[in-house]
């Protein structure tokens, strides 16, 4: 099944555009969950195992956040593995890499992302020039979730200035990204930070076939209404990713922090209701069990 | 120690300012190891082991490539730490990571790659700001190479084109990177790349004090007068890295794979020893074995 495909059908199963961000922090975790676990490694894989339980009904895609991994040691990546396990079938699988290097290094990195940990996606720089996310463009089943402008205040410093003739570097690359994402088989889509709503009018129109990958509506506050807004005049589906924005928990409350979970997985899918409702259509037939990730 | 007075003392020992670069890729090692071994893990363990071998009297720095050690699979991590077990202590150890994710990410990467894997430096992506590079500053005894010009041909598309008032965009971010320098304790270093010596000019003059990490010499032939030339000019301290250019063998010599490999140091030192000696001064004393990289 082409990316595209994918991630339509993991939308309209889900009745959603949201993706739920892992990134697990052990000292943040509940104090009751800690307690049942020695090792940091068994603590994080029954986190996220909860965190995948209660959101999955309304989730499109998974984004593990690669460093919260590394994080942890020398099984990060066996970590990883057994967490990719416990995500149902039919998701969109996305790892929050960020990484960027020459052709032949990206070359290693796609062969451990793509073909032995089995993601969708990644994320990835572009700094480097477009030539380098080559090797994660040759197979149309594949995406590459480009950083294009982020929602650190960062940002600033370079991808929000003035580059040549566009009004931003940010809008620069989007327009290299969709000239190198006609070469390419593979779905070549765009991180736009939603708190850059000042900024990233002119990044969509430059590539407006692309799929978007939106951090920053959750913790960060990015304004839901003047995304909707812009998405509108968009073609390339997005997805809405929140991680802390789900995952943190108030532990004065009433509930259990895996219940506050799902009902902030379920608050956040009615706030960003309106922007889902358009990739929605007539809904797939669910997915096969048998349709694992390999 | 601060990371500036290892990296003297680790040139001083050396004799010289090559970095030796770790990339190691299995199909690519000599036949005659490749049947030694059933596993990758341990054929890119013995290889490594011969490599170091054979460089470390003339190398002051390691690098290793993440991108190679992640497509292994699972156990990356762990075979991470035993090839820098096999690093004599008092070189300098690079993670060639280049990753670069906001500052609460980036906060995890610097767990991984400092406290855990006991790196003394890392590359990273300054793209989404130099505030993203906070984490890594904190300790005068680690270092940061932001990647600022890179030797790859997509660094034409963003890296050396005009950006404001800068006469690249490499330009800019050395004048940035020489700013959060001041800020912070930990070394701020830059990558740029020798094939870039009509640009590279005014990227070093943006920072004259950064120390340097320089790919592009060994396979891609940047030129070597060039680089001295500049670097009279330049403060930092430089290493010139070199991968595949050591590595790599040539299956009808008389001499065998290994030898080729200390022939080959023993020839790159000689080319780029009137570099080398503009740092050499007094030799520091020996250091002391039970200095370990723990």
């Amino acid at each position: 099944m082409s990316f595209q495909n994918k991630l339509l059908a993991a939308v309209r199963n889900a009745g959603s555009v949201l993706c739920t961000g892992l990134d697990p922090v052990p000292g943040a975790m509940p104090p009751e969950l800690r307690q049942q676990y020695d090792t940091d490694h068994d603590l994080i894989l029954a986190w996220c195992r909860r965190v995948i339980e209660q959101t999955k009904t309304g989730s499109a895609a998974y984004k593990v956040n690669l460093a919260y991994f590394e994080a942890i040691g020398p099984d990060a990546f066996v970590l990883l593995d057994e967490v990719m396990d416990a995500i149902p079938s039919g998701k969109v699988l996305i790892a929050d890499a960020k990484r960027g290097d020459v052709p032949h290094s990206n070359e290693r990195y796609k062969t451990a992302f793509f073909d032995r940990l089995g993601f969708d996606a990644i994320t990835l720089s572009p700094f480097m020039g477009t030539e380098t996310l080559a090797p994660f463009l040759g197979d149309a089943s594949r995406a590459v979730y480009a950083l294009t402008l982020t929602s650190n205040p960062g940002a600033e410093e370079l991808m929000t200035r003035p580059f040549g003739k566009a009004p931003s570097l940010s809008a620069h690359i989007a327009s290299l990204l969709r000239k190198c994402a006609a070469e390419h088989p593979g779905a070549l889509g765009m991180v736009i930070g939603a708190t850059q709503n000042k900024v990233y009018g002119p990044v969509m129109e430059a590539y407006p076939e692309a799929p978007l990958l939106i951090p920053g509506v959750g913790a960060q506050s990015g304004s839901i209404s003047e995304l909707e807004r812009h998405l509108a005049r968009h073609s390339g589906i997005p997805l809405i990713n929140v991680s802390r924005g789900l995952s943190s928990f108030d532990p004065g409350s009433s509930d259990p922090w895996d219940v506050q979970i799902a009902n902030k997985t379920a608050l956040f899918n009615k706030a960003i209701q309106a922007i889902s409702d358009r990739y929605l259509g007539e809904p797939d037939p669910p997915i096969h069990p048998s349709q694992s990730r390999s």
